[in-house]
């Protein structure tokens, strides 16, 4: 291992039941070979971490023990296992949180995501990143610039979200795009649609406010559920939001060979207009997470064509994560960060 | 106009009104600039021309007037439009019934199936081919090599539904397929399959006589719906059922990224299970008739990878419609052909 | 037809031999069934019609009869034929200039402009738009907002070859791409990867002013040939200069696995490194005009995402074409345009 | 380790100089984490070991140092390494014969064939397979069915770069193909491309029997360079012979859209006829390897689509490796394989 001296401690968040997080002291872990240490410079609440608390499982994932949440993760290099260059200590990176098992036919083909062994952050029984440190691949630890905020640099995750969802989307210059759901997925969505040169990108949702929040971000119309028309003949729909109405709404406003995905998760079974969707071979899929998307997240942020800071609505110390977790219920809350060293101390701005 | 001397009239085989198919004398068509008149060699019987003969409409498309039926055709050119190839009478042809309007964006970009001012054959308002003569415009009538038949040649557009079906289905060498429904679409999607070099090909149904045409023609597995297991883990799955069980149970044993085609209609509305669709990136699509597949279909036909006149299990003369369209009962039925001219009368054998 | 009260007759530049342009008076043609007569707003001049212009010929294609030059157009429909909407007199529109035959194979799987039939505006024998009026079929003329100039519908064409390209190099967010050239095309390349949120642009001349332009419409960086090292590891390399010199050096920069597509035409052969492009499996291709990119081109002069009226450096009356095409000498040129009925007089701002 | 008793050394075959191959004894290797030893069943002879033994580098791959040759590999599964499934002892497998880094952009994309740091059998400086035992990654040793003989399994390596070919033409159902070249690698590609469904698969070449056995294994039509005409309008055409004229004239006979792919290696730079690529929108690759394809390429042999035993011209012991790298100079000759315990001695027949 190579690195600065080091604590032998440090401060981790832990969920220990449904509703209950308590800051615990553990050991600093060494990074194996080809590991990197990573000193945590922030990490963005998500809307599963949320559920993880608040319900202990999401579907089969079960919080069977404590576990520690957190995947959405930026921070510096502080040492280095073997194999790994030394140089890279110091460096400040965005980390991508699930770790394939590079072996098997998904990873081979370059859909790691589909990886039935891949160990993701904050999924039970894998522990996450809130805590001052936390060990990543090296090569799942991506070189930042000094332009990028470390809160920005942590939600390169949702923003990969956002870049995979365009691309199932098959969408590109001039095209037409109609979103449900203006959280904060939906928000990175309509960003990179936006970056991608989609011209039209209608944004649903049943809130106001977040409508509001999407037009600033570049939403060339909103739509409010329960009020008029969202438009017809989009090229693409893509489901943020979860809920089934919204996405039957959303088919059925898509050209002939358009396509939908749905990145929302909602109930187990939807009931779709099957007929609508051979009679103008419509293409539906889901996303899983992500793969190959943070270099070209990272590039996104560093040129301006998108916007990750203007997401954050708090931001909170690591032993402040309860009410970051909570804080879905602030109005006007888009997204949480918390930052274990304080806000912005290991930023690079200093 | 260009042609051996024709007849001033023709019969022609009219749906009068659900149930009731009657034989008239028509006028035999001049074709227009761009049009060729065919002699009509044979026609297919297709489940949609059963459909509008038993209930006199399919969905939306409703049987207001008397309608020729009649989709599937072959047969030689009697005569040409202005501005066709006169070298062209005498030529044996396999016609696509569907004619676009080739000014749409649809058929700009090559989808033209997706055309919505498409006019098809025996399909309301516009008669189709159960005539002694039919018109159509001269590139939708390929040529079609001797050692082909007249019935296979009308099968040529069963056929381009299976080829459409694999090409939505993304398969290539060596892969696996499940198939539901082993009636004629069933049946020529297996074909096609194994033509492209698909290794395993499951074809599941309720009929075990089905299922053992299936196997005759290239399955290299069957599976009959309540007994054991289909397989699991298959790059594709193609639905020519519309049957909903059929469906969610295909969709369930599809690997993780691989794609489910829609082929067979059913209900209006189906109950999908889409949380499993988007962990596994399932791609989800249907098909509606297809685009650019006659040649193709027709050099398959021509190799021997494929065996059309296999599926054909009657043999009809145009009075003898009635008897063609309720050829579905007889045990060990797959396909009806007419043959307006009488069996094999104007085939390329003579 | 269609229309308000049309003059009997017309200015029209007609190119009588190299080098020599003449006004003369032609009939104001009728449009035929699914035509429609345009006014002609604005046409840019390409550097084709200065090839033809100075040299009669451009390859196989000769001018051997007196010839009106002019593809990149826009304008307003005056008058419509048989079939087409009259509700579509007054319409603004962009032109897209190469009519295609609509039924061979290429047409018909999307890929028109690969037809060997079209009939393209100003290739010989085809006449072009240097017209006060012009016929396109109607659906070849796309409607244009009031907020887009006739300047820039009339660069609708050009910009269309740069999303073409673009889309031949796969490119996507994030991605880096090498122009090599900064003529009018290299910059509309230059600014549709900008568009689609490439973050790497760099572009390539001899020129240091080109370049300069090339910097202020959003390269990210510039490389002028023989000083300095342009970088590497590009997604693509996009020619746009038709010199072997820099084709071959572009060729060596891109990554494995990335894209060439030369634009620019130079000699009939070039000799490339091909050991190279097997050994990182690039992808070689070129492009020929573009098929179904009008309504994307608009939408992205409308969003703003691109500035075309930004590329026009001089603009001139229908009699003062060959000064139009010597402009090309000027220092600081772009692009010239051509508004015959005096500049912006029915441009949208009236 | 888990595996049966084993030997403490083993025969191998080494190229110390070119020209110079010597059987040597070395110690057996112990699998480490992840590997499996094989027993080698059966060792296919490239024409790259060929070039080796000869001229003892290919392009920049020089042997400096004792080297042993040999990448197409089968065998049985003789003991595993730490994480492996001890089950697979006993296993028949083919090997897959470049181990790449696993955590390059290139091999999380799937493009693992690109990884710059990629290990390959008998390419120096890394030992290849002609040796009583070889070791490999568990993940690229693929198990084989019985019903597929040890030198068929050898075989999955060539037969791998012709459906990597095919791949990169796109070629499907109905297709039309122009392959140049009838040795081993064209006779691969021919069979893929038929196995594939491509219905018109002319083969090219100067020898007169090797165009026999190109017709004996499906080509639809051959070609005796220097007299008449391949034909024209392919949807692809496919190189491999590496020779520059054979790609020139291959070039020539593609149809608009249609793509070329180069395979066989030759000079390191080509003059190609480029206006005719750009207008015609041609798109030209190349090969490096291949990935992914071992399941497939299994498959295609088990189900009969392909023949792999039909290429084996002659059979050779390891003592014998000279003799089975000079085996190009036997008329007839397509294909030798070494057996290093004896032909067949260990193949799923006994």
């Amino acid at each position: 291992m190579v690195g600065a001296a080091l604590p032998e401690t440090m401060k981790t968040s832990v969920l220990v039941e449904p509703g209950v997080v308590r800051l615990e002291d553990r050991a600093v872990p060494t990074p194996g070979a080809g590991e990197v240490l990573v000193r945590v410079g922030a990490v963005g609440v998500c809307g599963s971490d949320v559920h993880y608390f608040e319900h202990g499982r999401i579907g089969d994932f079960v919080v069977r023990a404590p576990l520690v949440l957190g995947h959405e993760v930026s921070g510096r290099i502080a040492a280095v296992g073997a194999g790994v260059d030394a140089g890279r200590v110091g460096e400040r990176v965005a980390v991508e949180p699930g770790f394939p098992c590079r072996h098997c036919v998904h990873c081979k083909r370059g859909a790691y995501n589909l990886c039935q062994d891949i160990r993701f952050f904050g999924t039970p029984p894998i522990d996450g990143a809130l805590s001052e440190y936390v060990l990543a691949p090296a090569d799942f630890a991506y070189p930042v610039p000094d332009s990028v905020s470390d809160e920005a640099a942590a939600l390169i995750e949702p923003l990969s979200v956002g870049i995979w969802a365009n691309q199932k989307a098959g969408l590109g210059a001039g095209g037409s795009l109609l979103i449900a759901g203006a959280g904060p997925i939906g928000l990175v969505t309509l960003q990179v649609a936006r970056a991608l040169g989609v011209t039209t990108v209608v944004v649903s949702d049943v809130n106001a406010d977040r409508l509001a929040v999407a037009a600033d971000l570049g939403a060339t119309g909103t739509h409010q559920v329960g009020g008029g028309d969202p438009g017809s003949d989009f090229d693409a729909f893509i489901d943020c939001s979860g809920a089934a109405s919204a996405i039957v709404a959303g088919i059925r406003v898509v050209r002939p060979g358009g396509r939908v995905v749905l990145v929302g998760m909602g109930a187990d079974e939807l009931t779709i207009p099957v007929a609508l969707l051979q009679t103008r071979e419509l293409v539906l899929t889901g996303t899983f997470r992500y793969a190959n998307t943070w270099p070209a997240a990272i590039a996104l942020v560093e040129s301006g064509a998108v916007d990750m800071d203007k997401l954050v609505t708090s931001h909170h110390a690591l032993a402040d994560v309860p009410a970051a977790l909570r804080a879905g219920s602030t109005p006007g809350h888009v997204k949480a960060v918390i930052t274990p060293w304080g806000g912005g101390a290991d930023s690079a701005a200093r």
